[in-house]
């Protein structure tokens, strides 16, 4: 084994940006629809697609089936160690040290950050995803122009629970990115919030969604942003994270912001990350979906020009546990894989090799969620 | 030679899009105007790219001709001969077993669907492009108002001809796939009529072409879409298939939809067909333009994310028959690289490997199109 | 060493995009300042990215200092050669016979062009940025109606100066290239002139970028334009060249236009340089920041479907002369890898390859700006 992936293999990860996995036994189709941005439609199984193999491939091992386990056993075995079982083996075959979770997104019943941390053996944090905070908001019954306040207000009491270390927008899904940079004045947002308020439903007004964004600003911790591959409710285009340049410039200064998943879009959030000083990046998601064959090309595209301070891991694992051992797999032979391919051609030197491994791991979320570990390298 | 290579070269294709050659000998001029997209320009000969090293480097031997022949020798074996011949040897080269053929643009005399069944020793069908009909329709002198009802009587009867598996349009040229997604209301399409019908010209009206796309939908036969890559008529930011998303959850659950080319959106194209039940892709076209020698490359990204049901194989050959041959070879070397190399890493089976190529050269084909021929595996 | 990269080893480059080097030693700030298209933040050096990776391993060797040399060695090493010692070492080290240096970007007192060719041992030309030249006439108080004579008549002057063989345009940082193709009237450009004139600052009316756009075609030089990747004013989505499509459509049968640095759309580019006659592209810029590890990823997606009459060489190298040896670098070995590797896998002659290797890197550039040198193959 090269030295790059041992240094990469033993190291606690910092996975940024996950979510909780679905407390309960799955059968087929329920294992099926979790794999999936898409459905398990009649034909077309999920199975059959990368993940799918991936997940046979890698993850059939810490269940004690040959790699390449067939479907069927695959799920048996499953289920016959049963959802804790498998948790735990998949949450301590990753080597997580530090969860950072959205709780935000909950159509299952899910695993708490606690109940991660303590399947992982690490510790876990909380990410606050704010369109469910501003639609608790409007679930209350407050008056449109009594909103921007009593969004605000919620948000702080939200972030100030202890653990909570970052905030989290999916507006690329509820408008695109594509959005007028400026903050929106008091008698916009609360026309807008007339025009949610009367019509119901989640969040998707422009203007409340970049107040939203600037109310992110106020708030002051890093804003993690949902960019690029999801389910069919995005567009992909508009969920470029280019479209950000002008929100960036105007934010210039205030808060870290952490553009998530990126695919097929890495190389535009490399260039923002190289120009734009509170930008950051991670492939969390794309990790997985693409599998190990795949993430090492999906990674040298991610690093073409990133400052090396810049890109972090995040398995953005949801529902079933084996996200988490094959997000934390795929980062790290991938990422080994390219940085050893780069010491093996005399590009890079071994100890830097090791340096950008252990940043790109770890320490560049520590340090960028403030949080404690040991002390990272460099700062 | 590898497993997976064997298999591959000995599936009979499935060619789901392609058009006719040209009936006739071709001089250098001619010749070199169908092997680009562009143009022969003084000084820049379309054999001076890679599609012009890959004809010289895998066409060259089926006329008996070493490997890397000179152009001039080339065009001279191929005169001598003839285009029968030639057009024989590489549609058997190519061993195709089935063709679906585009028969609705052919600014030159063409080879029939029948004519191409017989050169591959395989099975033709028929595509209907429905821009094609639709200036039929206007060429008849109906009336504007009459005219969404004569284009859907006339698209009927030509769909019910023998033989017709699926129709075409061209969207991507005539306005770019960002159309309001929404199906337009008779007045609309009258007035629209209106104007292209004192207009004249082609059909290029978006209100027209968008009520082309939803008569395709009542057609009910599978939709294949021209998407990125072609000649300079092409807006590429605008044959983006990413813009596609709305109007594919209108149309959810109606008819396949079959993205061709897709290059440089392969990614995009991968996601949809990741996330709609209805999407399906290939990367027809680019093979022969990019060759053999990145064939694999542009596959990969394709299927970063692509279930192993939803890639299908094109040629998109027109005029020349060397691209039957070059488009069957890339598709061939391309992807059984691909497949041999994650066997090789363990990272797929080699049962899985096998699979993957025979769904994606042939039996993803016969299901979408509803083809006979043996079994697929795995319906 | 293989054959082609002996060949380009030997070959001496047209450097057909550059600028001027600091005739100033550097502090580590003002250093880093100059390896980023972003800034020096604090605990984010620019060494630690992939240029800063490159800069240690490649440049090192050139002042005398081991591969990876530390960074405060290698800036004291550099500090005690002095600017000029510096400069001359690594043009020298670069091979280029000929550049072609963009004047019109200087907010630091820079190398000029008879000098850099002195410190190169070759020759030098120059290429007038047509901004400069409009902010210089508004500099001059001239009246709003007869701001369009003067521009023309101001760039015809800067053109007929000897040396001068090409125009350029950054269109794509003041408006974007989403811009209407058509050529403004009169009318407009004086309306838009006094707006300008009233507000001050720099050129960045659309009405007078288009207008710039169309006095660069009755210049009759080759235009270059920069295209996708540069620093934080860019919004890159714009700079997508694929934008151009509309007024390259207008423009065809005029003056060559040729694409610099296009990342992360080489394939767009690639497109508009294989479907319209006077469209050229490199990824000059591009090949320095990602470095000779991602270099020949980089070409080989420029190259899939550029016809190789069409691939020029430019370094793109602005303050610090490092650039002109690591893009020259990055280039040779990028280029000749992929090309090797597609002779080794029988894809590609041998004699074909190094054609390629000399058009792309010397004689494309010859004969798009005319220039003397040895009389280019081929033509």
């Amino acid at each position: 084994m090269s030295a790059v992936r041992e240094t990469l293999d033993a190291l606690g990860l910092v996975d940024h940006h996950c979510h909780g996995t679905v407390t309960a036994d799955l059968d087929r189709a329920a294992f099926e629809s979790l794999i999936t941005e898409g459905d398990a439609w009649p034909g077309v199984s999920p199975f059959d697609s990368p993940v799918g193999v991936a997940v046979r491939r890698h993850c059939a091992p810490l269940l004690d089936l040959p790699r390449h386990a067939p479907v069927e056993e695959y799920l048996a075995r499953r289920s016959e160690l049963g959802w804790h079982e498998v948790r735990r083996r998949f949450l301590r075959g990753s080597r997580t040290d530090v969860l950072c979770v959205d709780t935000g997104f909950a159509p299952d019943r899910l695993t708490t950050p606690p109940e991660l941390a303590e399947a992982a053996g690490g510790s876990a944090y909380e990410v606050v995803r704010l369109e469910g905070v501003a639609e608790s908001v409007q679930a209350t019954g407050v008056e449109p122009d009594a909103y921007a306040d009593a969004f605000r207000a919620a948000a702080l009491d939200a972030v100030r629970r202890p653990g909570v270390v970052a905030v989290k927008s999916v507006a690329a899904y509820r408008t695109g990115l594509d959005l007028d940079p400026a903050r929106p004045s008091d008698t916009e947002v609360t026309r807008a919030a007339r025009g949610w308020f009367a019509r119901g439903g989640r969040l998707g007004d422009p203007v409340l969604v970049r107040h939203l964004l600037w109310t992110a600003v106020d708030l002051g911790l890093p804003l993690q942003l949902h960019t690029g591959f999801g389910d069919n409710d995005i567009r992909l285009h508009r969920a470029d994270p280019a479209h950000l340049t002008d929100w960036l410039h105007l934010t210039a200064g205030t808060i870290p912001v952490l553009l998530l998943h990126c695919w097929p879009y890495q190389r535009q959030a490399a260039y923002l990350a190289a120009v734009f000083e509170q930008v950051y990046l991670d492939v969390g998601l794309t990790l997985h979906y693409v599998g190990p064959a795949r993430a090492g090309a999906v990674l040298a595209e991610a690093l073409e020009i990133t400052p090396f301070r810049k890109l972090l891991y995040s398995s953005d694992a949801y529902g079933v546990a084996e996200f988490f051992h094959l997000g934390a797999l795929a980062f790290r032979h991938g990422l080994a894989g390219l940085l050893q391919e780069r010491v093996d051609a005399d590009e890079l030197s071994l100890p830097d090799a090791l340096r950008i491994a252990r940043w790109a791991g770890r320490d560049n979320a520590l340090r960028v969620y403030r949080l404690p570990g040991d002390r990272p390298e460099g700062d």
